[in-house]
C-alpha cells in the first residue's frame, strides 16, 4: 500500500510531497486515516533536527485526529473499531510490560516510548501507532479541535495532575501561546485561581477571555515582585531563558515551579530558595494513555477547546512559516486534503 | 530570675559563661529546664553570623531535651505539665493563626517562625518557647538521644514525608554525617531501599551497620553512573558544591532530588533533565510541630536513635571545635552541668 505524506527531505528544508510503500501493519498497530493534524513547535524542532534524533525523509506531525482504518492482529480486541474517531499524540509505541508501562506510566517506558514522528507522523494520509496510544475521541469532542489537546494540551495538563491542582489552587502560567492558552483554559475548568504572565500587553484582553483571573506583564519587574509568595504552581511554557528568580519568589510554601519549555540554558537556583518554604522545580514532557483519555473526557465535558487557525495540509509550508514567525493564534491545525 | 548560659560574645568568638535576667514568662510561653542540647552545624553558622541574622551576645543551641519548669497563662491548658519531658527544636514561636499555621504548617508561618536561637537557645540552664513548639517526648524515647531528632532528625524526615516514602521506595542519601546517618536510620525504619553516597570509603562498614542496603563511593564516577534511573528520591545533606548531574541522572521517572544542605553555589539544572522523566529538584528546612510529634513517636516505636558523643556543657568550646573539625561521630550532645 502506498501512503501519501509531506516529508522534510533534510534538516530545515521545506516539506515536499512524499509517497512511500507502507510495511505490513504490525500486530499491535492501528492504522488511522488522518482528518486533521495540529502543528506544534516540536514539529519544527524535529524538522530542523534540533535534538539530533531526526532521520530523513522525516514525516512530522503528532497531533492527529482521524478514524481507525485498520487493526493489527493483537489490536483487534482492544476496544477499537474500524471507523472509530481517535487521536494520536507525541508517542506511538511503548513496551507495555516494563514496570512503568504496567503501572500505566507508558510515557516513561523503560525502553523509551517511540515518538510518533520517528514512526512516521501525521502530515500524511494515514498514520500508525500501537493500540494503547490510539486514544478514543469522546463523541462530544469536535474532531477538528481534538489534535492540539493530544500534545499541547496534555503537556500542560500533566503538571496539573502531578501537583493535584483543584479549585483551591493558585496557579501561574508563563507564556500564553499554543501551550499557555490551553493551560489557562484547563485551569479555569478545574476551578483554580489562574494568573497569566505575558510579555505582550496587547494580548491582555484575549487572555482574560480565555479565563485568566489576572494578567501580569512579565516585563514589569515591580509587577512580578508583587506576586511574591502567591502560587502553589507556576507552569512555564516558554523555551527562552528568563530571569527565573522572581518566579521562584512568587511561589507559596511547598510551591512548585514547573517547566514544560525545553529552554536550552540551564536553570540556576540557589539551594536556599528551595529550602526556605519547602519549594521545588520540576518538569514534564507529555502524558500517558490514561492521562490522555482523562484529558479528552474532561475537555468534552467542560468544552475546553483550543483556539485554532486552520490550513489545508497542501499548504503545510505556509502553515509552518506562520508558526515559525510566531504568528499562530493560538494553535494551527491542518486539514488533510490528499 | 537569672538564667545561666554559654553565649557567643561576637561572631566567631569562643563561647563564654553568660548570666542574664530573664523577662517575665510570656502568655504563650513554656519554660524548659535543659537537660541535654545537641550540636548542629547551624549553631556554628549562627555563632559565626554566616546568615547575617545573628545578634550578640548569642545563645545558640536548638536541639533541647528537658523538662517543663513553668507555663505561661495561655500555655496552662495545652496538654503540658510541670515536670513533663519535652523537646524544642529549630523554631520557638509562630503566629498560630495565619493560613499556614492553622493548617498545621507552622514552620512556614506567614509572619516567619522565630528561630529558637534568636529567642535565646539551649546552651543554657533554661530555655523558652511557645507551647506549640514544645514537643512532648514519648516515654519510650531516651531523653539523652531526643535532641538530635528535633533538628537533624526532622530535617531529613521532612523530605520523606513530602515524598510519601514507604517500603516500596528507593532512596539515596548523599553525605552520611549528622543528618545523613539519621536519614539512613529513618529510611530503614520506613522499610525503604536505601543507598548511601559517601566520599569516605573508610565509613562503609559503619554505614552498612546503620541500615544502608548499599554504599556507593561518591568519588567514583563510574559507580555513580551505574546508579542511573534508580531512585524515587535522593536527599542531599551536604553543604558543599558537587557535580549534581550524575545524581539527577540517578533519579527514576518522577524522581526528586531534594537538598537539605544550604550549599552556597547555585544548583544548575538543564530543563531537559527535568522534562525527560518528569523529575524535580526541591528543598526543605525543618518541620512543624505535628511532624515533630510524628517523628518522635516513630523514633520511640522503632528505636531510631542518633549515634552520639557526649560532652559536658561546661566543655562546650571543645565540643564546638570537635564539630568544626568534622570529627563528630555522628552527632554531639551536651549534658547540662550548670
Amino acid at each position: 500500500m502506498k501512503i501519501k505524506s509531506y516529508a522534510a527531505p533534510a534538516a530545515g528544508k521545506p516539506l515536499e510531497f512524499y509517497e512511500y510503500d507502507a510495511a505490513p501493519l504490525g500486530e499491535e498497530e492501528v492504522e488511522v486515516t488522518v482528518d486533521y493534524c495540529g502543528l506544534c513547535h516540536s514539529d519544527l524542532s524535529m524538522i530542523d533536527n534540533e535534538w539530533g534524533i531526526s532521520s530523513y525523509p522525516l514525516i512530522a506531525g503528532h497531533e492527529v485526529s482521524g478514524r481507525v482504518s485498520a487493526l493489527g492482529e493483537s489490536a483487534k480486541n482492544k476496544g477499537l473499531k474500524i471507523g472509530q474517531a481517535v487521536g494520536i499524540g507525541w508517542s506511538a509505541k511503548s513496551c507495555l510490560h516494563c514496570d512503568a508501562c504496567i503501572r500505566g506510566n507508558h510515557s516513561n517506558c523503560e525502553s523509551g516510548a517511540t515518538p510518533t514522528i520517528l514512526n512516521r507522523g501525521g502530515f500524511a494520509e494515514k498514520i500508525r501507532a500501537d493500540w494503547q496510544w490510539v486514544i478514543p475521541l469522546p463523541e462530544a469532542l469536535d474532531p477538528t479541535l481534538a489534535g492540539p489537546l493530544l500534545c499541547g494540551g496534555i503537556t500542560v495538563f500533566k503538571p496539573l495532575l502531578m501537583s493535584q491542582i483543584n479549585a483551591m489552587s493558585r496557579v501561574g502560567v508563563i507564556g500564553i501561546g499554543g501551550l499557555g492558552h490551553l493551560a489557562v483554559k484547563l485551569l479555569k475548568a478545574l476551578g483554580a485561581e489562574v494568573v497569566a504572565f505575558s510579555s505582550n500587553p496587547s494580548k491582555k484582553e484575549s487572555i482574560l477571555e480565555l479565563g485568566a483571573d489576572e494578567v501580569v506583564n512579565s516585563r514589569d519587574a515591580e509587577a512580578l515582585k508583587a506576586q511574591a509568595g502567591r502560587f502553589d504552581l507556576i507552569i512555564s511554557t516558554v523555551a527562552v531563558d528568563l530571569d527565573w528568580k522572581p518566579y521562584f519568589d512568587a511561589l507559596a510554601p511547598e510551591g512548585k515551579f514547573h517547566t514544560v519549555g525545553a529552554v536550552m540554558k540551564p536553570i540556576q537556583v540557589a539551594a536556599f530558595d528551595l529550602i526556605a518554604g519547602d519549594k521545588s522545580i520540576g518538569g514534564s514532557s507529555t502524558g500517558s494513555p490514561g492521562e490522555l483519555r482523562s484529558l479528552l473526557k474532561l475537555a468534552a465535558r467542560k468544552k475546553i477547546t483550543p483556539k485554532i487557525e486552520t490550513f489545508p495540509m497542501s499548504k503545510i509550508n505556509d502553515a509552518l512559516d506562520h508558526l515559525r514567525a510566531g504568528k499562530a493564534n493560538f494553535r494551527v491545525v491542518l486539514k488533510a486534503d490528499f
